[in-house]
């Protein structure tokens, strides 16, 4: 068969990663794809790496768009990251007749809706594998290995930085901040890690997940998202004595009532594999109704990793190239005329169960007034944690695990809680028994 | 689209299964396909289970071959399990033009290469899914999530009744026969649990997932498998003592040597994630090239968990239905005429390191007996567990676990330490490290 062409657009981590894996492996990927893959032209702002990476002899240019227009290439391979260039190159190559295939999550949880709709009236494809947890298969799991199920929930650690900080912070007992200068030093975090650890990264992948998961268009603005800044190393210390571990989640679920999408900092029991997923690692728990729970774990970053799902993509669409556009696996799962408008819930309208970490006066009845407040609101609590203080200390913490209630009680109790004159100060997060 | 129509052959356990989850799900499974998927017809044994599918008004005969030469038929769902009749009707259905997904692992494994060509030679497709760790859609995370990498080594817990009795042993200190009681009375093991402890089962799976993470045909026959029965409560302590778990593991691998595939107990770290899969679940560890480490768990079997992988291989199907047949993803992975003709090593040129489990005379100078064996054949010992006995004894436990060593050597060690008149017998269980 005739070999694929394919353009490149940014040679960073992920583009030079893709270059390596395509050159490494080559003989392989031909025998599996049946054809070759062959890199025909590359865009990227200087030249430099073009030795580096083995690519002196293929059509260069500074100019994403010569790259697009070029009427001999198959496949356009997006890896330049960010919203707005990148917008302009897909949608251009749309225009041109290219398929894609990108790594950029910011963009398909930002501007999917857009693009697959113009992807759908062109006949074209759109593949996105690397945009949620990085190599592991996760998209292909959820679109096709799962596709005879009702999805009912994904929980999954999705941002490698953040697991990072919290597995330090729970292996060596250090401060938020002291685990992030480590990530950073390995150069695991940005210098401004805010897409990172405020969970923002984490939503863009979760909206993908979602969408593929219910059936819904993608709406990442209804992405409630709250990062791992506030958590102490007490917390994860408590954590631990009730059985939990705690992990930055992002979670999606769909009941009657609609579709949650949450990433916040999650107590999850630690017998679940989910708890003992460390470092960079990334892992998705999904529960559906035929398969009921099956676990996706790997690599969520990295060079290599990225390029194995951005590689396969390549292959996946080489397959599809001479087939019947309608005959092919839908962008979001479900075919565009099947989306359903169903409700996606606040975060006051969730439920679940509530860890709170209390700084209140070492006196008697302080248990006994929160209590009082949390029953008023039939919240009933599940375990208790008060040490025993040898020296009186003006606070003490006081740690108390809530059973399932729908959020908007548990934040009208805190307000309460909280002008108690015997509370200085609370820190909650939630908790998930992630089925079973 | 004009709806896709399916013949059932068998509706046994994995047979009812699929046709509830086909009418449970059918309007999420056509929203995502495009096109209704329609029972048209099934062949069992007896008629009466049609009602409680409510299969009422669709075609039934007790003759398998009135489905399968159906002219109306797009695909035959092989369902039926065995490798005689069940071949019959694959090579059938596939003279009669029509497409094949099946659950059946022995059939794949042990007349896989026959049923791969002739499909090929028809331009059809054999879809198997659900013979390999039941839901997890492992197959397709193999030959389409992973296929831009050289896929290096698989180690997997493959059959759920091995792990079960396993995990029992380990949980309850319980001896193999007890806890294989509990499982044929939990209804996961058979009444003659061969296939299952033996780890026969086990191997049909590792055949099929080797040939496609190394590109080399079907050789069931070369599959070393040893089972669980002679696993001891002890040795399931010791191990813990050293920080390990036993598993039931199917592990293949590819050095310069050529190709491992093997079945066999097997000693793994307790801090690995597979160690703590636990109970009928499945999961299959890969280190390929590009992604590293990345794991794949959940249900192996059972009626839905199975059916969620036969149904999903029906859309796949449905989905290629009208493609060229040469830019389908190849059966085993590769394109048939990239198959490598692979050294298979036999099981005494592995590399592997040792838990020993020795019976001996509890007296001075034992230990530096067996020692000198070993080290006379260069094996070096990692770790050794001497119990101090209070009350003397006829024979005590002495532990070695050792470094990797070639098995042909330990077994020269081995044959040499029982000639020792202080060694009563010893049992000996493989140990892995898992990457890392």
């Amino acid at each position: 068969m005739q070999p694929v062409k394919i353009g490149i657009l940014g040679l960073g981590t992920v583009g030079g990663g893709t270059v390596e894996v395509l050159i490494k492996n080559s003989t392989e990927i031909a025998a599996r794809t049946g054809r070759d893959i062959v890199i025909h032209s590359v865009a990227n702002l200087d030249d430099k790496c073009l030795k580096k990476l083995k690519l002196s002899t293929v059509k260069f240019s500074k100019d994403v768009f010569d790259v697009i227009n070029d009427s001999q290439i198959d496949i356009i391979v997006e890896l330049i990251g960010g919203t707005d260039l990148a917008k302009k190159c897909v949608i251009g190559a749309l225009e041109a007749g290219k398929h894609i295939v990108t790594a950029n999550k910011a963009l398909i949880a930002i501007h999917g809706n857009e693009i697959f709709s113009l992807a759908q009236k062109k006949g074209l494809t759109v593949s996105f594998e690397a945009a949620v947890a990085g190599g592991i298969p996760i998209i292909k799991a959820m679109r096709e290995g799962l596709s005879a199920n009702k999805i009912l929930s994904i929980a999954g650690i999705i941002n490698g930085t953040g697991n990072f900080i919290l597995s330090k912070m729970a292996e060596e007992n250090v401060k938020f901040a002291d685990a992030l200068k480590q990530a950073q030093d390995l150069g695991y975090a940005e210098s401004d890690p805010t897409f990172d650890v405020e969970g923002i990264d984490a939503a863009h992948k979760l909206c993908i997940m979602s969408s593929i998961a219910f059936g819904i268009k993608l709406q990442f603005d209804k992405v409630y998202t709250e990062g791992i800044s506030a958590i102490k190393p007490d917390d994860v210390k408590h954590a631990k004595q009730l059985g939990y571990v705690i992990k930055h989640l992002g979670i999606a679920k769909q009941d009657k009532n609609g579709v949650q999408m949450r990433v916040h900092p999650t107590l999850i029991p630690d017998n679940k594999l989910l708890s003992n997923v460390d470092g960079v690692m990334n892992a998705v728990l999904i529960q559906s109704d035929a398969l009921g729970e099956s676990l996706y774990y790997g690599a969520g970053a990295g060079a290599h990793p990225t390029a194995s799902a951005v590689v396969a993509d390549i292959i996946d669409v080489a397959r599809v190239l001479t087939s019947d556009p309608k005959n092919r696996v839908p962008h979001l799962a479900f075919q565009p005329n099947k989306l359903q408008n169903t409700t996606i819930l606040a975060i006051e309208q969730i439920t679940s169960s509530y860890y709170i970490n209390l700084q209140v006066i070492d006196e008697a009845g302080v248990l006994a007034q929160i209590s009082k407040i949390l029953s008023d609101k039939n919240i009933s609590i599940e375990a208790v944690i008060q040490h025993d203080t040898k020296n009186p200390q003006p606070q003490v913490p006081l740690i108390i695990l809530t059973r399932q209630v729908k959020e908007r009680f548990m934040d009208e109790a805190l307000t309460k809680i909280a002008k108690l004159s015997t509370v200085h100060s609370y820190n909650r997060i939630r908790c998930e028994q992630l089925g079973d």
